[in-house]
């Protein structure tokens, strides 16, 4: 007998028949013994319907108001479940935001979670009942109705998951796990059983858009074991769970390999060297809203420094630009720019306790004769920067040479 | 400078373009330098969409869950309104009814009002914003949504403007006020200017259903005068104001002709006139939910008593065989019963302080050759069943009789 919090997307309950579905899932839980709290999202679709009434009244953004108007989404969908799943004879109760007192700061559209009351739901769950609660959203102290933002119900899910100290939070999507990297590029593409959280944000910040980061984030913080797994019919399985590294995970080197198509990379060159060049160069990107992504500096032999970085492919003109702009003023030799290149990473806590990983991806990458342009390393992760052509081959080579196909002995 | 709350129903309020209209009309109000609280209903169909997904996950009610669901109708609509509004350059602030702390019972979907709190409103009213508050929906002290059924949002707004003492609580709809009677059957039927709460119970439970009973019922308990009025453009007018008797309406003898088509007449002849006959003969009917309208008890000569009542047409056949078993059981006579009988009835607080009233209506109504089948009087009112053919005809010789197609000189 457990606590389990679930969470079911816009697509899992996006018509009559599978939030019927989504009822019966719940129901398995229920009738081994465990207590389930659920979380879901607005029909798919909804979200769109009502912002598209929103911008027929009045064209510019009203953040409060629309708060209160997308809110009435996942409402909608917590008393459809609910009465699904009176229909099937669970019973269950369901609750706004608002209502199991999810209190949020004021910042519409993208408020932050402060606190929650479990109380309501204690009780319900006491007395048998499936808690549907209605994710995205809350109410700041003066009771105004406020929203999470992107990928919000996620994070209610993860919140609620900590504040009740469940035993796991299950996050039901359209694919069935994490996986070592994407199956449409490498159709040897394993599902992991395991993952750890600082994995997890590597994978997901660079492209592997399973969860949203926020919500791993607050797992990790709280240490809430999350398991990404499928809301579909006939895709049932275990998913992956992702929580903190245990013993049986370190023989896993690499978890999995990211990538990311929409780069561009930007080269200033000949820079003399003196302290604040960094900001005089990135400053007015940041004040453009440009959103850098990798930062490498070499300083060269003549006091000159050589500064790259990349941004996305959308913002490569503008930057390019800025940087000229640069260039003149601080007296630089040069500014190169490369908006056909790709960032490839391979992710994995076992790099922190074993040596040669960075030569044996470089190695992987030569063989194929797939030249590097660019590397920058963190503790679980090094990317680089390759020709945009040299994509498919370059993962499928990693893929390979990582041995990511086959499950490691341990992580079974 | 008054304050006024405005109540505009799903039809006003049913599209983006008639959302702005609203708004406009708000707006007015506002440039004139009222302060304004508008009540809105869920835009038209939006009610009837939600409700057959509710059946599509489970055929059977839940009261609850309903009440969570219906409840986002209204919301969608007051962020839309007040997002309008701020278009237009009026500032505004939406509420649902929770959020208002609308306190009601716990019977869901018909609860009832028991508290409103004020100071939100008002601090915004002070703050120079429209306040656009969801009618029909309150909370319990629970915090559970609730819904106060049908014609809710009539009741809301006559609430908000007892709770605010407002200075008038006009409801917009789409007839453009009270009419003498209905223009379908006189074509000369005129807009009344004023009426009194009571003359518009009797009318509105007779069968003109311009505004719920229950709100009419609510703002005559408060003294909220109470405005109907057009929302559409091109019907634009003052409507009919429901306020207490004051003496510039005493000149209006009848102020409406009400009349209901779906009645049916039953009789129960030579019952032995005992104490407790009355009840012997309508418990049954009670008890299996008929609802009863006109009772006539006439006592013959005989000692014995015929006993004649109305019901819904709906209702006949089965209050029929109720009233024969009770024939047998009481010993009366005989039973006899007519499905194919009108109501029409005559209004009007001035029947109080003039005679000759009945006489004039039975005078009228002789002179086209009908036949009165049975008459009930109120203080305020005098109804006659006659034959369905006789309908029309009857409804236009009283509208004559009393002259209603001319305005009263001192009710301009």
């Amino acid at each position: 007998m457990a606590l389990i919090v679930q969470k079911y997307g816009g697509t899992s309950v996006g018509s009559v028949e599978r939030i019927q579905n989504v009822a019966r899932k719940v129901k398995l839980f229920r009738d081994r013994g465990d207590d389930v709290v659920v979380v879901v999202s607005a029909m798919s679709g909804e979200t769109n319907r009502l912002l598209d009434l929103a911008r027929g009244v009045n064209p510019e953004h009203c953040a409060r108001e629309t708060d209160v108007l997308l809110a009435t989404g996942e409402q909608v969908t917590i008393a459809l479940l609910a009465m699904a799943l009176k229909a099937i004879g669970c019973d269950a109760r369901s609750y706004t935001g608002s209502q199991v007192h999810i209190l949020t700061d004021s910042a519409h559209s993208k408020a932050r979670i402060l606190e929650i009351d479990q109380n309501k739901m204690r009780d319900d769950l006491a007395q048998g009942r499936v808690v549907v609660v209605a994710g995205f959203q809350g109410a700041d102290e003066h009771g105004n109705i406020t929203t999470l933002g992107r990928g919000g119900s996620d994070t209610t899910a993860v919140a609620l998951a900590a504040a009740l100290k469940a035993d796991e939070c299950q996050i039901y999507t359209d694919v069935d796990g994490v996986y070592t990297t994407d199956p449409r590029v490498v159709a040897e593409a394993r599902r992991l059983d395991r993952i750890t959280f600082e994995e997890m944000l590597e994978m997901a910040s660079l492209g592997s858009k399973v969860l949203q980061i926020r919500s791993v984030e607050f797992a990790g913080k709280f240490n809430v074991p999350l398991r990404v797994l499928s809301s579909f019919e006939g895709k049932e399985g275990p998913g992956t769970l992702i929580t903190y590294e245990e013993d049986g995970m370190e023989e896993a080197l690499i978890s999995g390999i990211a990538f990311n198509r929409d780069e561009a990379k930007l080269t200033i060159q000949g820079v003399p060297d003196q302290p604040g060049v960094a900001y005089r160069i990135l400053g007015p990107i940041g004040e453009a809203d440009i959103e850098v992504d990798m930062i490498v500096q070499n300083v060269g032999a003549d006091g000159t420094t050589d500064f790259t970085f990349t941004v996305h492919r959308n913002d490569y003109e503008k930057a390019l630009k800025l940087l000229r702009q640069t260039a003149t003023d601080v007296g630089a030799r040069e500014v190169a720019g490369d908006n056909k290149i790709v960032k490839i990473s391979i992710v994995g806590v076992g790099m922190r306790s074993h040596a040669g990983i960075a030569s044996t991806m470089f190695q992987a990458l030569a063989k194929e004769g797939i030249n590097i342009r660019m590397i920058s390393t963190s503790e679980i992760k090094i990317s680089v920067v390759v020709d945009e052509k040299y994509l498919e081959l370059g993962v499928r080579a990693l893929h390979t040479a990582f041995e990511l196909d086959q499950a490691p002995a341990t992580n079974a």
